[in-house]
C-alpha cells in the first residue's frame, strides 16, 4: 500500500487542490427593502432622525412611543409614509425593532415588550452616558453595554447593536442628502448582523460594517462621549470611517 | 446720572461690540519637527512600525529597549536616523516618550522609569486587550484604562494617549506612502495634546484628532479589539478617520 498523500479528492487532498465552496464576500448584503422597521423611542432627536433617514430611503417606518398620539404627532412631521404608535404596537407590527429610547429608561422600556420583542430582531442604538462640567463619559452597566443588557431581558429576541456615532442632527437636516458615516454592527449571528448592515446600506452615504459580537458593544457606545469632545472642539458633527474595507 | 449702557467699552459694553480675542482654531498646530521621540518597546510591530514612520518623515528618534543591543539591532534595520537605546537612556534623550510596551509589563515598565520621564511628554498607545477562541476583547485596568495607568504611575510626567487603531502591518510595509488613519489624541492639557497632534499629522495621510480627556482613553483603546474583528471578516487593516473634522 503506497503512503504516498492521494492527490485526487480524499483527505489528504493539500487545502488549495479542494473544490471548496468560496467564503462567503461580507459584501454581499441581503434585500431588507420589505422589512417594517419599528423605532421605540422614535420621538427623540436619534429615533426621529434614524425614521426621518429610513423612510427617505423607501423603508416603511412605525415610530413607537409611551404615547400613541405623540408618536403619530412625529410621524405626521416626518412624513415618507411613516407612521405612529404607542411602543408595544410598534414592536409587534415590525420585523426589525430599533431600540433609540434615553439609557435611564432603556431597561424598563425593553422588559416591558418582552413578549412583544420575542423573534424579533433588536437593534439597540442606546450609548449610556452621564455629563458633567468636564463633558460627557461613559456609564458602565452591569450586563457590560446597553446591548448586553438588552439580549439578558430578550432572550428570545435576535440582539444586535448598530447606529451609535450618528448626529442627529445631520439625521434630520432635510437639506442634507448623504450621511458620511459608517455604521459599526456588532451581533453574534452573522445572518442577523448582515439584515442590519444592509439597513444601514439603505441610508446614502453610509455603510454597515460588521465589528465583533456584543461583548464588544461598550466601547462602540462609549466612544459618542469622545464623538462629543471632538464636535466641541472643531465645532463638528463628527462620525466615523472604516479605512482599508 | 444716566443709566443708558454705556457702549464705549466698560463692562456694559455687549458682548458682541468687545474686541474679542478669536478662539483658536484647532487645526492650528505647533511645529514639533525638531523634538526628539524616543519609542519605549520600540522593537515590537506596532513601536518599530512608528519609529519607522516617525523617522521616516523627518523626526529623530530613538528606540527604547530593555535590552539596549536589541533596540540597536532594529533601529539599524530601519535606517532614518534611527538610534536604539536601552529604556532608560531613550527616556531621558527624548522629548517625547511613546509607550509601545505589552500591555503585560506596561505598569512595571513605567515605574522604573518614573525619574527618567519626569517632565517628558508621555504618549500612551498600549491596548489592553484579551484572545480568546472568539477573538479578541477588553480588559478593564484597575485606573480605568492604560493611559489612566500611565497618569497613576508617572505624575511627574504629561500623560497623553494616542496612535492606538495603527496596523502595524501597514507602519512597516515600505511600499506603503500614506497611512489613510486619523490618530485620535486624547490629554488634560491643550498644548500637550496639540504636540501630539501635530507629531502625528508629521505622518503622510495621518491626521491628530483631539478626542477628549483621559478618562474617555478605555473606550479608544479597546476599540482595537472591534478593529480585529473588523479585519477578520474583511481581511483588512482597519483603521479610522473622523468624518465632518
Amino acid at each position: 500500500m503506497s503512503t504516498k498523500p492521494n492527490t485526487t479528492g480524499s483527505a489528504d487532498t493539500a487545502p488549495e487542490e479542494l473544490a471548496k465552496a468560496p467564503a462567503k464576500d461580507p459584501r454581499d448584503l441581503p434585500d431588507v427593502s420589505g422589512l417594517i422597521v419599528g423605532v421605540l423611542g422614535g420621538t427623540g432627536p436619534q429615533g426621529k432622525g434614524l425614521a426621518y433617514r429610513l423612510a427617505k430611503a423607501g423603508q416603511k417606518v412605525i415610530i413607537g412611543s409611551r404615547a400613541a398620539g405623540r408618536a403619530r404627532a412625529a410621524a405626521g412631521e416626518l412624513g415618507h409614509g411613516v407612521e405612529g404608535a404607542d411602543n408595544a404596537e410598534c414592536a409587534q407590527r415590525s420585523d426589525i425593532v430599533i431600540v433609540a429610547v434615553p439609557w435611564d429608561g432603556h431597561g424598563k422600556a425593553l422588559e416591558a415588550l418582552r413578549e412583544e420583542l420575542t423573534g424579533k430582531l433588536v437593534v439597540d442604538c442606546v450609548n449610556p452616558l452621564g455629563f458633567d462640567k468636564k463633558g460627557a463619559y461613559a456609564l458602565e452597566p452591569a450586563e457590560g453595554s446597553a446591548a448586553q443588557q438588552a439580549a439578558a431581558l430578550l432572550p428570545e429576541s435576535r440582539v444586535t447593536a448598530a447606529f451609535h456615532h450618528l448626529s442627529a442632527v445631520l439625521l434630520q437636516d432635510p437639506d442634507i442628502d448623504e450621511i458620511d458615516t459608517d455604521v459599526m454592527v456588532l451581533g453574534e449571528e452573522r445572518a442577523d448582523v448582515e439584515i442590519v448592515q444592509a439597513l444601514a446600506g439603505r441610508i446614502p452615504g453610509m455603510r454597515g460594517i460588521y465589528a465583533g459580537r456584543l461583548r464588544g458593544a461598550h466601547q462602540v457606545e462609549s466612544l459618542v462621549a469622545n464623538l462629543i469632545s471632538v464636535n466641541r472642539r472643531y465645532k463638528a458633527h463628527a462620525g466615523l470611517r472604516v479605512t482599508d474595507v
